[in-house]
């Protein structure tokens, strides 16, 4: 009779048995086919009840160990000899998450925003509206695309502000650009080439890359990418930032824009990426109309996150497709759930619709032109207008900076990192063979703190 | 000199003018390389001032309608005739999205659970608090895996309910299992074949599918997928939901589990994923240890979800990966964001860390059972013990009804369907061909309205 020691630990009788008589059977010391005791036997000899015996059997039973014949009883299940079967290696989980680069004193190569400009007292008050009124359009399920309310804030929107006309259907709602761009090359295929702008945001390489679709690059221009190295690609999806480009700040003419529309319309397969990720931060003049906006066509997909414009832990991005490529996507791959919680996605609606959106991006402008303004004067003074040259200021958080150096990109980059600044060069975002030696620096001043700024440009003189 | 008509609409001076030559440039009607009128004789021509006209040809300048020369002033841009040109066909947009199917007075055929269940007021609480307490975590950029409050607490909530002991690095947080899928793919790549259980979740096929990977199947027997069929696919992954699967709500006994292991541990590039979606329902005895607590070897990717457990609306599933794909995912792929806002990885961290999933749980799993209980007094009552057998009900929110019917699962679904009773059979979850007619029916209990189920069996009682 099967007898243990029950008085050891503080787990319950009925868990005590049920692992005591599981280790047994993985250990082999009960054999496959065996009989058990009666549960009324087991229990008599355990002096616990019959009911725990049975919940323990019964688990026993769940889980495999034991199999049970109508009026026959229980008996040991034949496992085989394969839980004693060595596994193939240790186990000792030596895993890391990578750390962040380390902190230094500026980081000009960092285009994060300044977290401390989040609209948080208004976002918390309208979620908390949210939570409180909203409670059964909270728990309904979005439509793949997300909520209907979303969708025609983010149209509403780029009707006054971008200038695109759109049905809310074409709209659809992900968790951040990178899910959106493996959407899209789940909708468009992999049997497209992609192009990218070189120089360019080198993690979209890596994106395309990871989704199994062939990426190629095409060299820029003074106007932004070359329609002759694009054609040469043989890429049909162009992938490019006409209002801004990154990091050369290029802003697309009307002409290169009908030029590259134009190609787009030359056959079928083609399609413009337009990505417009910080169009909302022109500091100068009127934001220049999106490219999507003189499709006539329907050719041009348009991307835009809030995940930049407000906070990057707020994951929520847009695209808005051409018709055929919304019926496609509604077709293809409804089946796919919105990734945004219904919660940020109607709280984000209200704070659209209510107006707050507009007046943070007004307020943000207003405060980064200043920046500017008192960035662009420490450079002159510091330097006393010798020795470098702006290049590209007016459209976006980052301007760049060609010095006059007989340094090395490289060796004057290692000599700032030693005295705390990180800076990133043109060249360090060409993809291929980068040009030879610009010295043209990418200062994102979005990230800077403004009172030590002349401290940083000070070092940067002096080692020239 | 150029004249406008300014005095129609509502916009301003500014942008009339800008707007006007737009439109001439466009249009031809200025021609390329022409000169423009100077500032001030335009000011005076169509009397407005000259930092009016300044704005406007500065803005026309940026988007390349014109450009200056120093001292010279400004010309017309050529851009081509490629505006005139006809895009490829009128636009219509004509985009519908696709409409969830008419909703019927039963639907036993969705598996969605009451959204009168979620703990509203809790979660509330507990996001207000975040919002309130966490200003400045709530900001900081999450790691690409997710919040470490959060991986932690998933990691202490396996431990305890689960049986399975891992490193929170090991945990990988994203914007729902059909995300993660997509992640795993990208991460063991698609040279790999993917096998599913048949009959299963067939939208696993399609979410393979559309990333690129090959997916086949295996049959099952009595104790799930079939060893020597998972062999003859090809796969070196198998996608199993070992706890409960669905449709057929087998549990997978011990002895298969160990050769499901020991065929993953045969060969380096094997791995099993084990889809635990909703093992926190099991409503008989003790919850089964997961798979992932039995494999030594480290083959084992653990994968589960709140999106079932709480509420589909909120968007947070996570994987265990094993050491060397954590290892791997963290070289390869964490230059990808973590899907979810860090406001909702907070607030889960607290829900779950502050007891209240457990809670949720337990409570969930009591109301459960007493469904289920009048759910099986209704059917025993309603058939007076004939015609019918129940299958695998102790597993999960659904069961199987087996019919004694001449209909065959077509034409009894159908006529069904005019009472306004949705139901699936069994057949419906096969891939490739469906063995012959079972008369198996899935009852999704979890979203049936129960004061109106004997309506509903007695329907379906008269059919037969």
């Amino acid at each position: 009779m099967l007898t243990y020691d029950l008085t050891g630990t503080k787990d319950s009788l009925y868990k005590q048995i049920y692992q005591n008589i599981r280790e047994d059977v993985r250990s082999g010391k009960l054999s496959a086919h065996e009989k058990m005791p009666s549960k009324r036997a087991l229990a008599q000899n355990l002096n616990v009840s019959i009911v725990t015996v049975e919940h323990a059997y019964d688990q026993l039973v769940s889980e495999g160990y034991l199999y049970s014949r109508a009026r026959r009883g229980y008996f040991v299940s034949d496992i085989g000899d394969l839980e004693r079967r060595k596994p193939p290696k240790p186990v000792s989980r030596d895993i890391r998450i990578p750390e962040e680069a380390p902190g230094l004193l500026f980081d000009f190569s960092s285009n994060r925003t300044e977290r401390e400009h989040f609209p948080f007292s208004v976002w918390a008050r309208l979620m908390r509206e949210v939570i409180s009124l909203r409670e059964q359009d909270l728990l309904v399920k979005a439509p793949c695309s997300g909520v209907d309310e979303l969708r025609q804030a983010i149209t509403d929107h780029l009707a006054s502000f971008r200038g695109i006309n759109v049905d809310p259907a074409q709209v659809i709602v992900g968790a951040g650009t990178e899910y959106l761009y493996s959407l899209l090359v789940k909708l468009i295929g992999t049997d497209s080439i992609y192009c990218i702008e070189n120089p360019g945001y080198r993690k979209l390489m890596k994106i395309y890359d990871s989704n199994g679709a062939p990426c190629v690059y095409a060299g820029l221009d003074e106007q932004g990418i070359r329609i002759d190295q694009l054609r040469s690609s043989g890429a049909s999806i162009a992938h490019i930032s006409p209002t801004h480009h990154f990091p050369t700040g290029i802003t697309m003419p009307a002409a290169r824009r009908y030029e590259l529309l134009a190609w787009a319309y030359e056959s079928q397969d083609r399609y413009i990426i337009e990505d417009d990720y910080d169009s909302e931060f022109r500091l100068s003049g009127k934001p220049i109309p999106a490219l999507a906006s003189m499709d006539a066509g329907d050719r041009v997909i348009y991307m835009n996150t809030f995940s930049k414009s407000l906070t990057s832990t707020i994951r929520i991005s847009y695209m808005v497709l051409p018709e055929n490529l919304a019926n496609l996507f509604y077709k293809k791959l409804s089946f796919y759930s919105c990734t945004v919680s219904t919660f940020e996605q109607y709280t984000l609606a209200a704070f659209i619709s209510q107006g707050y959106f507009e007046k943070h991006i007004n307020r943000m402008r207003r405060y980064y032109r200043k920046k500017r303004e008192k960035i662009l004067e420490v450079i002159r003074e510091v330097f006393d207008g010798k020795d470098y040259r702006i290049l590209e200021k007016d459209s976006g958080l980052h301007m760049i900076l060609e010095f006059n150096t007989n340094f090395s990109d490289r060796d004057l980059k290692a000599k700032l990192e030693e005295k705390q600044i990180r800076i990133a060069t043109v060249s360090d975002y060409y993809m291929g063979e980068a040009p030879e030696e610009t010295h043209q620096f990418l200062l994102n001043y979005s990230n800077i703190d403004i009172e030590s700024f002349p401290y940083a440009m000070k070092a940067i003189r002096e080692l020239l």
